[in-house]
């Protein structure tokens, strides 16, 4: 097999650390689209491609083409596309590969990481979740994904779902936490950075031994007294007292068969 | 000020880990009290000190008396220790200064950091909030948590309090998140280690720029449609329901004004 042609459909996060990744890996992007010319001649210029904001403009010679937009306009988009011969992917955890149905090769390649603009990211550790909706498209996006990633595997609809779920729980709504915690120390005129410690401890533990054993805190012991005084001091902020309430709650529960046969 | 003669009240996580450090630290550390004397041998026999479980055989010529105890013990074991002359402490985050009040001199010791029992810990990088009744047992508590940490800090009961609670979300919560991001996988025979990269590059982040600043997901973007996806996924289970239903809540209001303002 020889792939050689990619073209970006989106110049977004996602789609730029793609796109150098894979340029750096050999391969041609020959053109990047985006619905803001601007945007596209941006990460154009750094991969050597054209910018074009119009789908018409479409090289229809590609091997790959890889749709990194927002996940609402994904289907939009792809019946908008010309129908090209090559294999159109798009890299979304949550939207299913049959929305790509009206191409004969179509698949998903989803990235699972987070992606910062402006930081340099090393691809070779992400992991690349792929799946294609015939032999030849899977073979076709392993490959081109095994020339970014030492991590590539398949995973359906269902897999990326739940992992796009995880994601959500262990990254987003990790980093509110922070937030909120973030905002309990600057009412009090103290520094985010005191926590680092703990919380780089909290996260290679969690990583290292199965997290359900890694929990401690007042609701893994169920020790009501703290968590009533806690709750006391955060009754004005609603969404830092309810969160604190049902995570709480959750932990307990979690615990309870445990912290049961300890007692007999 | 010579300070030499430490006596440790509890065996646990928190005890073993001062312990250590502060006999490193060249501290002699005179006894180990725990009401399980087993558990007081154990710690004792690590850095040389007698083990005892009944509190009339305290030494009381010590310099200081470190109650390193479940929150909830440390006013009982306090009324049934002798009147010693030495600063008395204790090591909790949400428990007032003031429960020490039968001693001359007392105050708070207070490590920031979750303690592992049979982890190693570099304790010179964590933090150590102090508070004492009166200058004296201030300088005495400094002088202890210098030779073991280059970062103490005085800390009243308000600011411990917010950072005790502080550390609840961002470290006890912030693992149950793990826990529930690792059920999901694990139905659908993924490993958590697929994460990995995901959870390095968010905490990175968070401590990097202000963690308000490095929010992304759905909820971030408003994505109702990502978002009631997941939900409806997710319907079953209530607790990953629910805590998806109100931290996707809390980062929507917390960016509405900022998104309005980008569409205005």
């Amino acid at each position: 097999m020889e792939i050689n042609k990619i073209i970006l459909i989106g110049a977004g996060n996602v789609a730029t650390h793609l796109a150098i990744a894979l340029k750096n890996a050999g391969f041609s992007i020959v053109q990047v689209y985006s619905r803001d010319i601007v945007n596209a001649e941006v990460l154009a210029g750094m991969v050597e491609a054209s910018a074009i904001d119009n789908l018409k403009q479409m090289d229809v010679t590609s091997d790959m083409y890889i749709l990194s937009v927002s996940d609402g306009a994904i289907e939009t988009i792809a019946h908008e596309m010309p129908l090209v011969k090559g294999v159109v992917v798009h890299t979304a955890g949550s939207v299913p590969m049959e929305v790509l149905n009206r191409f004969n090769l179509y698949g998903v390649f989803y990235p699972f990481q987070t992606f910062t603009k402006d930081k340099e990211l090393d691809f070779k550790k992400v992991p690349v979740l792929i799946e294609g909706n015939i032999s030849h498209s899977k073979n076709v996006i392993i490959e081109v994904a095994q020339h970014i990633s030492t991590r590539v595997q398949k995973a359906n609809g269902e897999h990326r779902k739940a992992l796009h779920i995880a994601a959500v729980f262990a990254c987003n709504f990790v980093n509110h936490l922070y937030v909120l915690a973030d905002d309990l120390l600057e009412k009090q005129g103290m520094e985010f950075s005191l926590l680092e410690p703990l919380i780089s401890e909290t996260t290679r533990k969690a990583l290292s031994i199965k997290p359900v054993h890694a929990q401690t805190g007042p609701a893994r012991r169920n020790d009501k007294q703290v968590i009533q005084l806690h709750q006391e001091s955060l009754n004005g902020e609603t969404f830092h007292h309810d969160i604190y309430a049902l995570i709480s709650e959750s932990i307990i529960r979690t615990y309870e068969t445990e912290r049961n046969s300890e007692r007999n």
